[in-house]
Parts: C-alpha cells; sequence; structure tokens
C-alpha cells in the first residue's frame, strides 16, 4: 500500500474540486486507467460498492425482482427500433466493427443501457397476463463515451444495475416506478447518509424514450446538483416498437407497460463529496468497508508480540459482533503515518491501544468526523462501537440535511435566480411555464437546469421567473454535475 | 413463466446435445440473445452463477485477495506488449474503432483477458517489497469471438472471475498458483458435485504468455473432457514488458512474478451436462437456486386458502432454517404440471401438501434424483430436509465419480487409443514423449488433446504412444469442449 504525508493532502476547504480527485487517488478508491475517460476501480473502493449490492439485492428480491444477465453487445439495427432513445445515444456510443478478424455487416453497439436487447428478450417471454409482472435487473457495465475523466462523476464505462419491469397496467407500472425511487432514496438518506429531493424531470431532462422521469437529486458542497438515480415510466414506448404484448385476463393482445431504473457507481462520487473534510475522506458507517481500524503503539522496550496478540484479540471479538474492523499491526511505519493513512480513507473509528490500553484493560477511541478522543473499557467495547457508529451515521446526515436545507432558495425574480446562481449557487425553487424555450436560456444564461418538481407539488398561480407568462409550479433548478 | 410438457423434452440417454440445449432453454436458464454467439443468462441460471460467486468470494477473502474492477477497454498496443499473449488472443479479439461519434487513432479491444491493462496499473501502484503479494481480483464480462452459440459452453461474451497477484518470490507466485488451483478443485467436487482431474498443460495448450498452466478438468457423460478451471504461473513474462517491478528487502530492484486465475459461467454449462437424466435438469444442493419446491394438491371441496396457509408455514420453516425454498402456490395450473416443470429445472426435493397431509400434520416429500417418495411428520421435517440434501449431494458426486473412475483408460498403443477415442473416449493414460509434433499428430488423427498431467505425477520409462521415443509420463488425453 502506498503512504501518503497528510501534508500533501489537498484542502476541501479551498478547492473542492482539487481536494477531490486528491482525495479519490489518495485513499485509493479509483486510479486513471490508460484509455482517455476510464478509470479503475481499487479494492477499497469496490468495497463499497459491493455493500452497496448487498443492500440493494436485499430490498429488490423483497420486491420479486430477479437478477439476470443480458449480452453487452447490441446489434445498432436493434438500438434504432425507438427513435428518440437512439438519438438520445448516439452521440455517446462506442461501436465495435470489428470481431473475431472480421469486419462486421451489423456493427454492434456496446450497451449504453440495455432496453433495446432486454425487451427483444421480453416479446419472446411474454404470452400471458400470467407471465407478468416481469421483474428483472441486472448489475453490470455500460459506455457512454466521455473524452475526459472525473473519477466516479464522468468516466465512458461504470457500474450500475439497471432494473427493467413489464406490467399488465400503467398503474402497475407506476407503482414499480414509485418503489425503485423510493429504494433510491433510502440508500441516499439511510446508508449514503445524504438528504435527496425526490421529483419528476422536465420533458427535455427525461431519459430518452421514457414517457416521465422520477429521479433523486443530491446537493454537493460547492452547491451544485447531483442526479443520483432515476426511475422511468417507459409508457408503451418501447412495448410497440419491440412487439412485447400479452393477452390479458379477458382474452384480448395487449402491449406491455414498462418501467426502468438504475443507479451507479457515478454517484459514489457524491458520497465522497458531501461527507469529507480536509483531512480526507469521511466514510458513513453502514457503507465504510472498515468501520474500525486498530493501531497498535509500539515503544522501545514494550513486547510488540504481547501488543499484537492483544490487538488480534479485539479484532476477533468485534468482527463476531459484525463490526468491520482492520488491524493495522505492521512495524514499518510509525503510527502517526498509520493515523493519516486512515483519516484520509475515512474509516469512522479508530482504536489505538499501547502499554497503558493493555494494562488497564482499555483502548483508546477517536472519532474520525470531530477528532473527539476517550478511552473505554475493552469490556464495553462492542457495545459502545455499535451505538457510536449509529450516532456518526446520524450526524453525518444531519450536517448534510443542514446544509440541504439552507441551500433551498426561492427565487421571485430572474435577477434573483441568477444573483443566486452566480455566488451561493445550491437549489432554487422557482415558477417555470414549462416550455423548452425558457429551459434553454436559462440554461444558457445561468448553466443552472431544471432538475425535478416535486412528486406532492401543490398547483399555484405564478409567473415564470424568465418569460413572466403563467406558470403553475415552483420547479426546482440546480447547477448539475 | 412458460410452461412445458414433459413429453416435450428430448432424452439424454438417447442423444445428449440435444437435451443439453433442450433443457438449458426449457428450464429457463438461458436464451439465445440477438447477436449470433452470444446468449442471455435468465433468472434461473444466474441465481446459480450468484450461489458461486458467494461461496468463491468466501474463500478468497480468507485467501487475503480482494476484489476491484479494470476497465471493459484495452488500446490494441497495450495488448501487443507481451508477444505470445496478444497471437493467441488476436483471432478472437471484439474490436471497439469508434467512440463519441470519431473513429479512433488507437482501437480499442474489448478485453478477452485482463493481464495487460491490470499489470499497467500493478506498475503504477507497487514500489516496495512491502506492497507485496497484491492479491486482486475481478468479477466481470470478457469477449472470446464466436460465431456460433452453444449455450453456456460457447459464447463470445462470458461471465467469469479473474484473479491476478504480484509476488516477491517465483515460490511464492507457486504457492498462489495452487492454492487457485485447490479452491477450484473444491468448487468442482464440494459444490458441483463433480469430481475432477487436477494437473498442468502441454506446452501448446497452455495460456498464452504463461510459464505453466494448471488445470482442473471434469469429464462430461458424452466421453469429452470439459476445462473447468486454469491457473498460471506467469513468471516474469508480463512484469518485464510493463515494467512491474520493486525494490526488494536487499534494496535491489527486481520484477514481480505473477499468477492469473480464473473460472466462469462457460463451466456452469458442464454442472447441467453431468447431473440432469431424461426429465431435465438435477442441481446439486448446494447450488441450486431452490432446493424445496413445495406444491399444493388442490382438490373440488376443499379450502384452498387453508392449504395455503399450511404452505406458508412451512415455507417460512424452511427458510429460517436456512433451507431455499418455493412455494408454487397458483391454481392456474394442475399439480401434475408443475412437477413437470420443477422436476426440468432440477429442484432436489418436492414437498406435496393435500387433504391429507394437512389432518395428519405431515408432507410427501420426493426426491428429484431417483423419485422416491415419503411421508414425514411435519415436526421433523427441517432436521430431515437438511439431512436429505447433504445425502443428495453426496449421492450425486459419487455417481460422477463412478463415472469418472470407469472412463479413464490406460492405452500402450496407438490403435488402442484410437480403438477408445473412436468408442467410449473419456480420459485415456498414455506414454507421450512431449513433443508438440506428436500432440499434433494426434489431435489431427483422433481428435484428442492433451488435457493435462498430474502435479504428482511419477517419472515411468516408457515408449511415445505415437512416436515410440522415449517418453518418461502418462499424460491425461481427451476429445474436449
Amino acid at each position: 500500500m502506498q503512504q501518503y504525508e497528510k501534508k500533501e493532502l489537498k484542502k476541501k476547504s479551498e478547492n473542492i474540486s482539487d481536494w477531490y480527485t486528491d482525495v479519490v487517488l489518495k485513499a485509493e478508491l479509483a486510479d486513471y486507467a490508460p484509455v482517455k475517460g476510464t478509470m479503475v476501480i481499487r479494492p477499497y473502493g469496490y468495497a463499497i460498492w459491493e455493500l452497496v449490492q448487498e443492500v440493494f439485492n436485499v430490498m429488490m428480491k423483497k420486491g420479486g425482482v430477479q437478477n439476470a444477465y443480458f449480452p453487452l453487445f447490441i446489434p445498432h439495427s436493434l438500438l434504432e427500433k425507438e427513435k428518440e432513445h437512439v438519438k438520445g445515444f448516439a452521440p455517446e456510443l462506442a461501436i465495435v466493427t470489428i470481431g473475431g478478424g472480421e469486419k462486421l455487416k451489423d456493427p454492434l453497439v456496446v450497451r449504453p443501457t440495455s432496453e433495446t436487447i432486454m425487451y427483444a428478450m421480453y416479446a419472446k417471454w411474454i404470452h400471458s397476463w400470467r407471465d407478468l409482472p416481469m421483474l428483472i435487473n441486472q448489475w453490470n457495465n455500460v459506455v457512454r463515451w466521455e473524452k475526459r475523466t472525473y473519477l466516479f462523476l464522468r468516466t465512458s464505462e461504470f457500474l450500475w444495475q439497471e432494473g427493467h419491469t413489464a406490467h399488465e397496467t400503467e398503474a402497475g407500472a407506476i407503482e414499480m416506478q414509485v418503489q425503485a425511487l423510493e429504494w433510491y432514496q433510502e440508500i441516499y438518506q439511510e446508508y449514503y447518509a445524504i438528504p435527496v429531493l425526490t421529483g419528476i424531470k422536465s420533458t427535455a431532462e427525461k431519459f430518452a424514450g421514457a414517457k416521465t422521469t422520477y429521479c433523486v437529486e443530491a446537493l454537493m458542497p460547492d452547491g451544485k446538483a447531483l442526479q443520483a438515480a432515476t426511475s422511468h415510466n417507459l409508457g408503451q414506448n418501447f412495448s410497440k416498437p419491440f412487439e412485447v404484448s400479452f393477452q390479458n385476463r379477458v382474452g384480448k393482445i395487449e402491449y406491455v407497460w414498462q418501467t426502468s431504473w438504475g443507479f451507479s457507481t457515478r454517484a459514489l462520487g457524491g458520497l465522497f463529496l458531501v461527507h469529507g473534510d480536509d483531512h480526507g475522506l469521511i466514510l458513513p458507517p453502514k457503507v465504510a468497508p472498515y468501520q474500525v481500524v486498530i493501531i497498535p503503539i509500539f515503544k522501545k522496550g514494550l513486547e510488540q508480540s504481547e501488543l499484537i496478540t492483544y490487538g488480534q484479540l479485539l479484532t476477533e471479538d468485534l468482527e463476531a459482533k459484525g463490526i468491520r474492523v482492520i488491524f493495522d499491526k505492521g512495524d514499518n511505519q510509525s503510527a502517526g503515518r498509520k493515523f493519516n493513512t486512515w483519516e484520509v480513507k475515512g474509516v469512522p473509528l479508530r482504536i489505538e491501544i499501547g502499554e497503558r490500553e493493555m494494562q488497564d484493560k482499555t483502548v483508546t477511541l477517536v472519532k474520525r468526523i470531530d477528532a473527539e478522543k476517550f478511552t473505554i473499557a475493552k469490556a464495553q467495547l462492542g457495545q459502545e462501537i455499535m451505538q457510536l457508529l449509529d450516532s456518526i451515521q446520524q450526524e453525518l446526515f444531519q450536517k448534510a440535511l443542514e446544509f440541504l436545507k439552507s441551500n433551498i432558495r426561492e427565487a421571485n425574480s430572474y435577477d434573483e435566480f441568477k444573483q443566486i446562481m452566480s455566488t451561493s449557487r445550491g437549489f432554487i425553487k422557482a415558477f417555470w411555464c414549462e416550455s423548452a424555450e425558457c429551459e434553454a436560456k436559462i440554461k444558457a444564461e445561468t448553466k443552472a437546469t431544471t432538475r425535478c418538481l416535486p412528486l406532492d407539488a401543490v398547483e399555484e398561480t405564478g409567473t415564470c421567473i424568465y418569460c413572466k407568462k403563467a406558470a403553475h409550479h415552483r420547479w426546482f433548478f440546480a447547477q448539475a454535475y
């Protein structure tokens, strides 16, 4: 493992963008790969993704969703069947033109998403209402071309899950669309400790081919929004061209109603951005690969092996309680250097053990979030740590929630809107007439896009912030990642 | 779910190849996808892969191996750095020549395996002996071009794990190579219930770029061998061109010693081939997505809801004991039809519940492996089922072991060799002089290739089955998938 001096780390409080790249590299979450636009997810970063997969698999399984695997390659001709969809993705495609030493007659698209290939199969599998709902998810890699890499946040290839369901009725599809949104909200709020806004996307911002797109939006410390997950009602937009039809309960042939929904490793970038500080990452305990690091303080004249035995027993005790622990027992680095390493990596709790702790049967505990330090009897340790991990998880969420709340502002004039967007940023609630023209102009002039309209938004009477024509809802606007 | 009549299924005893394709489709393990050479792994097939992943992750983690993720795309120029390696894979490559609407200057290869891209990163990450061993695995998709699909067994894209390790010494690398081989042997024997041969590959059959390849070989019912997994000692073949070097314990710069090892969804095909019968699949309990199916026998005049409650409670009881259960409670199919469906899918145990069972607080239990039927008191059920699952697992292994044993034959003349290969096939042990020429001629004339030389093979004195020159070892030969 490479070691980095704390002093080398750029400061989050000074330049968050430089800090972000620096901390992602130094915490060994990810690294740049040889091809522009690509990255490697290193074991420490991948372990977070595995934890999230585990949690999300349980949610999906309870909801009757099953995992499967569909091919990476989609014939270009298949992708063209849904016009809006292919138009939306065309500029981002990677295309295989040579296979097995021969030029291909029908070039193959490396999947940017799997609607088309999956629904070609659904057409084959679905015949009757008894085959519905069909609820399938896949965890895989997708490619959407990028020339520059912004680690996690923007890379050509990323990992995600994509759920694809088919239903007898549109009501059934919408229920699924909402369910997926709720799962995402839970992942973000309960696991990532990131409060989110949820709502519906504007026509310009929705998924290419969807009837409606629901989304989860998070706020980053620089006041920009991050689209954290999306859930689409596809209506019959795909089932018609792909001929996914079924015999309904009264014997009539109908097209199915569909949804698709996904979230990706891209949004892990948000997790790192939100909770870190000048000393490095701060990982919420529920998604931290290691929740506790144990560091022995060796001294001259002290028997190292005794301390190592003490640490080993502690490790086993905590692991038996289901706590994820690493015992950094090596003697080729100073304890101070180890402190720095694990601070950068954002491990929620550090346990220090030395001669005194061993004699007193205690440990010294340090919280990553605020550097608070205290001594605890070994006998109470497991219980204490579980409580601490819970309270840290809450504390991180509360901090992020306060930040979000204090960065949602109403703008009642375009001047006010521009003023906010050029200073503090954050989310702005503002009346918008829902015309694509005003939306495009606001984006061109302020870099802010419509993020969403809350699903429970009440109809109001107002005037569009831009054109001053009648408007019925206040939308959320923000500059976005 | 589509339903199939039992009578439709082709017979394994008559034509195993037709049976195989038929059963893979009808059990809904997989299906053909739109692009030639590709397939979809359906939920029932994917669930088996997920179970295997879980088991193998535990083994690897105990061995200190961590999961990570490296990019799908490898610059063609990077692949060319190890000459043997690129030569071996060149005919099978899928190449991306267009990205983001532009023709690429350096075409990108869709990974057929990840040595090159991973070791380009290892060169960046490894500096000192303290960074070693580096033990990284990834679960991903790889592409090796195929024009025809043979479900699971041969497809352009498949899923696998690839472990890639770097060590201070060659001894360390060989230890890892052996460890991986042992893991694979355990997966096959303990989980797939398939006895295997292990050994070293000949120069012609080893991995392109490896110094030595160890392998796990299984025998299929048609007498052909299936390469089930491989583990390579890469020596310094990659570390030199990729400049993966480190400062050793005495301050000298050295190249690392490496291994790579993998097994894939391809070998799942072997699992299905080995254990099925004329009625469909037979899944070993340890990798069966459902170990038990509960089927209610509805009758006129019987209260369905009571029976469903009885089945529901049974399901919960068994699930609480960690048994994987499905309760097929629908009333739109006859019980007989359900029996057929789950027989084809190879669920190890079927529980039938009807009026009598409900009154007597019993269940009727049927074993898939031999159709043995008996009645058990509900109170003893969990315990009984766990024992049955264990014994079925053993029984499947024993059957396969007997088949393997009776299909390993010694051939002492080439006539004898040809005679065996043109009738029963199976593994042949025969002296071979280890010249590539004899190996190639035997292959051309009999379709049999060298499969492996056991690691503990004793040196003997004999004459090559083909050229009659001196030979020191009896190698395993077989026709292979």
